[in-house]
């Protein structure tokens, strides 16, 4: 199809080799501090699950330590599914506890009600500090707010649409080009072809995924994935890899499974990487 | 036997033809969206797992997204088994949420202390939704309330007699039919052998089943199912195919167990979904 | 061992052929009302798990509904790792629930701070009624207290002092089988050999069992095992069944496990009754 | 290397012959008293977690009888993955409570602000008892302090500098051994090359592990097996043995998985203590 291949003349199409060249062997003298301190900000009183996905892709994509602020009301459900992650109310949000992450996650199901978390982390925020913007938090970056270099946001194609002012036409690869630029950000912009663009970078097209991903809670896994891969490799294309994997996992699900769920996408991370690893270099 | 002749002569027996007729591969471009939002209403303070299940089913089946509104004290066990819906508290239940819905399910579980919650839907319903009775709310139902077209209840055959005035004696398919027609709504006639009524449509019998599902919580993941299959398939057929689809696998699992929970049905449904949609066409 | 054949020429030694004579193919004609109603009173606000576990076992074994009273705290655990069980409050015990149960199961973990919850058991049950006394309420049953016929405790050697009398060394084969006619109720006097007595009935010895089941738990397992098999098969050979099953399934796990969980058995039951339906006859 | 040369004259590799000598095939006449009853103390409203791994591991490690004192908020959550344990909150730590464990396992995800505890868990435990004092409780144990004998404790490096004094550079194995000896308690001194030291005792070191265990929860997971092996095996050789086999399933699980969950560990200990006890003696 022209659009495709227009896509594929623009942009680089992702491949295994994102996870080859990303995913290394981990050292044996390392500790759980150097792959990285994640704070995940996500989850309101309704939409709880998304704050447990994003910390299990956390967790599952191997980031050293994970704590998830959340509503209190998803402190049990949480630890139910995930002891392995801390968990604090949003009210303990605390500078400290802002500026002593590698990686900050803000936006799956954080409702629109508490603007100022997402102001706090803007304020606060260190410069050497990843910071990933998904979801609701998406919708609450309003024009003129400012943000560090070393931030991504993962919206979909109306989240784009309030995000950068293109239309869903219009987010044409050049478009959406011209708005990284200009937003001075990353922007994995989702679809059935998801595209993800950096400033001064070659874009990226992912022609893997299935429809059978279609279901809830995707996009808050593949945020805590995007995390949890920024958390060990402070790099974009942590994000590549991170996007490719989401989607890869899925497909090889969705050969025998008609809808795949968030949760067994998650369960499959730590093998995948490990395949990846060894075949690096 | 003279029953099984009788019923076979007035009814189309169902069969695996009905999951590939129905069940096609989900086309490349989709999103969620296309797969249906569904709100479940269901679980009360004692029957909490009622709306878990219905829940988990709708899920598993495919529905694009699900909201689960059930009593607060609900809400952590679902998220502990199901990050991937959502959830609301029964005050929650605004006119925006009802209307923006492709398929309710109102009833599981849901007990008969508050009437006020069906005769809301039935009120603020728009009529291209669908909408699926089960449970408690079949007992709420009284003659003189108005349903919309597309609706389908599911009785079983003590809830039908309350719903029909039809003794359980009277429940051929004749009579069931005539009821129907005279309801104008699709009816799930749950027994050992499961019939299925819409106005103008040949009825159905299901021979499937087995004793093993003779157990708390099938009736719950039964209407899970018909919604979480409406949800994509917005047609009577998509009624039959979850009914059928629902003791095909209950009987498969039987075959090495004594007893089989409505959970471990729910977990099958993808694979039965995708093998289906294999031999689509 | 001299104890061992004394005990072999007084007692029968249980094998399978108690399962394959009692646990029959369901007929095809059934439903969930025929598989028994299953009310277990158990787990205080310490001791929650053991009310889980019981109901657990009970749905696992076959009961077609199972309602566990426990404390408020409990409800959400419970649900979480079981949806198909319906919960209730300790304060929500009616007598309707008391006399609309087909079997009754008290004491798992339930403490000695509800004595009244017993007492309102024994008054208000019908005597048709079979009731399972395990636990705490073993503790909590003084003499002079009354019970109905289908009466069966399940105490260990410390418990069974304190009903009986009888001190360890005292709780000979003819030591219990004379309390038993004395109580005028079924005895599962549990030990590393288990042994169960009815009035008028020959005594039974388990020989199977394996100290991979000496973990917390198991006895609660065991209880709602006991009173998931009466509420299928209402008759004293179900008492027998549960028993044997129960330490058979932790002696198969502990082929290949160290400890063996009391969940972990809960999961195997219905393969286990299927194998011997099938061996029925 | 030169380092590990060093070592390896100064101390004892572990190797899995630390777990046939240790773990004996249980004795058929046995209960769940003879396994031992532990006591764990662990887990704030931030870091339940912890106290749930910690639980978890004692439980599947074998102990007989396991009970959790956490923050009232954990408790659902720990009953939702092992109705297993027994569970009170830190207000309902009792002499009786303390003084009736074989073992006490203080610490894990404790935090700061509960200083009280480890203080009565010293002025009130007995001298036979074994005590494990972990995280949190580590950094709360000031010098001038009394333990009694049978205490173990395990630092990671910044926790040993705290609690020693020594910088991390003087942790040298002559330097531990000489602490522990002044101390009078063993030391588990946790790093990539674990190292274990009591006073008149040669030094065991344990090459096995892998970066794949460099995440959250992982030292929770050591403290509960700890406990677990001496509640069973009260000696010192269940330090050594409980530290090797952590690392032994992590090593193996990190075969297939770039990281490994502690709550995977934990699934595996039955099974390779069950294999360990048919190679014992």
């Amino acid at each position: 199809m022209a659009a495709g291949i227009c896509y594929n003349r623009l942009m680089k199409t992702l491949t295994d080799e994102i996870l080859r060249k990303l995913i290394k062997e981990r050292p044996r003298q390392s500790h759980k501090g150097d792959y990285g301190r994640l704070l995940i900000i996500a989850g309101n009183e309704e939409y709880g699950g998304a704050g447990i996905l994003a910390a299990s892709a956390g967790v599952y994509s191997g980031a050293g330590l994970v704590t998830l602020v959340t509503a209190e009301k998803n402190h049990t459900s949480l630890h139910a599914r995930l002891p392995e992650a801390m968990v604090l109310d949003f009210s303990a949000l605390t500078s400290d506890l802002i500026q002593s992450a590698d990686v900050i996650l803000i936006g799956p199901g954080l409702g629109l009600e508490r603007p100022d978390l997402l102001g706090r982390v803007l304020d606060e925020q260190k410069e050497e500090q990843w910071l990933v913007i998904d979801g609701s938090a998406i919708s609450l970056f309003q024009a003129g707010l400012k943000h560090p270099d070393k931030t991504v946001f993962t919206p979909h194609q109306k989240e784009m649409e309030r995000l950068s002012g293109l239309t869903i036409a219009e987010q044409t690869p050049e478009g959406l080009q011209a708005f990284a630029d200009e937003l001075g950000a990353g922007l994995v912009a989702k679809s059935e072809a998801t595209k993800i663009f950096f400033p001064d970078m070659e874009a990226s097209l992912l022609t893997l995924g299935t429809p059978a991903q279609a279901t809830g809670g995707m996009g808050d896994t593949l945020a805590g994935m995007i995390a949890g891969f920024l958390a060990q490799f402070p790099q974009k294309e942590a994000v590549l890899a991170a996007t490719y994997l989401h989607s890869k996992i899925a497909s090889d699900l969705a050969e025998e499974a008609y809808v795949v769920l968030p949760s067994q996408i998650i369960e499959k991370i730590p093998q995948y990487m490990k395949r990846a690893s060894l075949q690096n270099g």
